[in-house]
C-alpha cells in the first residue's frame, strides 16, 4: 500500500520542477520581449516627435503639409502607443504569472496587431523616404527641414526593426500556443 | 515470455500509424504552402511584366527614369524568381518526402527570405505608390503610362499579400522545429 507513495511524491517534485523551470523561462522570455518593445517604444515616439516638430518659417515647410510625412508621423505615433500599451502587458504577466487577456486572445492579438504594424510602419517609412528623395532638389534653401525630415525617418526605421523582432517573439508564442494549447514553451 | 509481444507489436502499430497521419499532414501543409508560392509567383511576375512594359513614346516616360519604379520591378522580379525555386522545392518535398537543403537549413532558408522578401517588396511598393501620386498632377499629358504604373503597384500588393501569408506558414515551421527538431508538428 505505501510503494507507490514515493513513487508519486517523486513524479509530483519533477511536475514542479519542470513547471518552475518552465515559469522561469517564461518569465526570461518575457523579459526579452519587454526589452525589445522598450527599444520600439523609444525609436517610434522619436520619430514621431521629430516629425511632429518639424516646421520652418517658410508658409510650405510645414511636415503637415506633405501626405506621405503625415503618414510616417501616425504610424510612428500608434506603433509608440501600441508599444506602451504591450509593455504594460509585458509587466502585468511577468509580475502576475498571467496574461492581461485570456491566453488566446493574448498571443493571437500581440503577434496580429505586431506584424500588422511592421508593415504598416515600415510601409510609412519608405514614403517618406521616398518624399525626402525627391524634396531633394527643391530643398536647397532650407536645408535643416530636409535634414530633421531625414532624422526622423532613420528613427522610424530603427523602430520598425525593434518592431519586426518583437513580432518573431510574438509569432513563436502563437506556434507554442496552437501545438502546446499553452504559451509555455517546454 | 510473450505477453510483451502483442503489446510491442501494438505499439509499433500506432507508431507507424502516427507517422503515415504525420506525413500526410505535412503534405497537406506543403501543397497549402505550394498554393500560397503559385500565387505569389503569378502577382510578382504578372507586376513585374507590366512595370517592364511600361515606357511611352515620349522621351522621359519610361520606367527606368525613375527610382522608385525600378525599385517595383526589382523587387517583384526577385520575389518572382524566389517564389519559383520555392515552388520547386515544395514539390521536391511533397513528392519526396525530403527537404532539398539539410531540414534545418531549409526551414531557416524559407522563413528568412520570406520574412526579408516581404518587407521589401512592400516597401517598393509603398515607394512606387508615393511616386505614382507625386506623378498624378503631371501626367494628364498620358494616362495610359500612369494607369499600367497602378495595376504593376497593384499587382504587387497581391503579391506581397500572398508572400506574407507564406512567410506566416514557414514561420510555423521554424517553430516546430525549434520545439520538436523537426518539420513535423505531430
Amino acid at each position: 500500500m505505501r510503494s507507490p507513495q514515493p513513487h508519486r511524491s517523486g513524479g509530483d517534485i519533477q511536475q514542479h520542477f519542470h513547471s518552475t523551470v518552465s515559469v522561469q523561462k517564461l518569465k526570461r522570455f518575457n523579459s526579452l520581449i519587454l526589452v525589445f518593445r522598450f527599444a520600439a517604444f523609444c525609436f517610434s515616439l522619436a520619430s514621431a516627435v521629430f516629425m511632429l516638430t518639424n516646421s520652418r518659417g517658410s508658409d510650405s515647410l510645414h511636415w503637415y503639409n506633405f501626405d506621405a510625412f503625415r503618414y510616417v508621423f501616425i504610424a510612428n505615433a500608434i506603433v509608440a502607443i501600441y508599444s506602451l500599451f504591450e509593455m504594460a502587458a509585458s509587466v502585468w504577466e511577468i509580475s502576475r504569472n498571467a496574461t492581461l487577456f485570456p491566453e488566446i486572445c493574448q498571443v493571437w492579438f500581440d503577434f496580429g496587431h505586431d506584424q500588422v504594424f511592421a508593415y504598416l510602419v515600415m510601409s510609412a517609412n519608405t514614403a517618406g523616404t521616398e518624399l525626402a528623395r525627391t524634396l531633394k532638389d527643391t530643398c536647397t534653401n532650407n536645408k535643416a527641414f530636409c535634414v530633421q525630415s531625414d532624422i526622423a525617418i532613420i528613427l522610424g526605421f530603427a523602430g520598425f526593426l525593434f518592431l519586426s523582432i518583437s513580432s518573431l517573439f510574438s509569432g513563436f508564442r502563437v506556434v507554442c500556443f496552437i501545438i502546446n494549447g499553452s504559451r509555455f514553451h517546454v
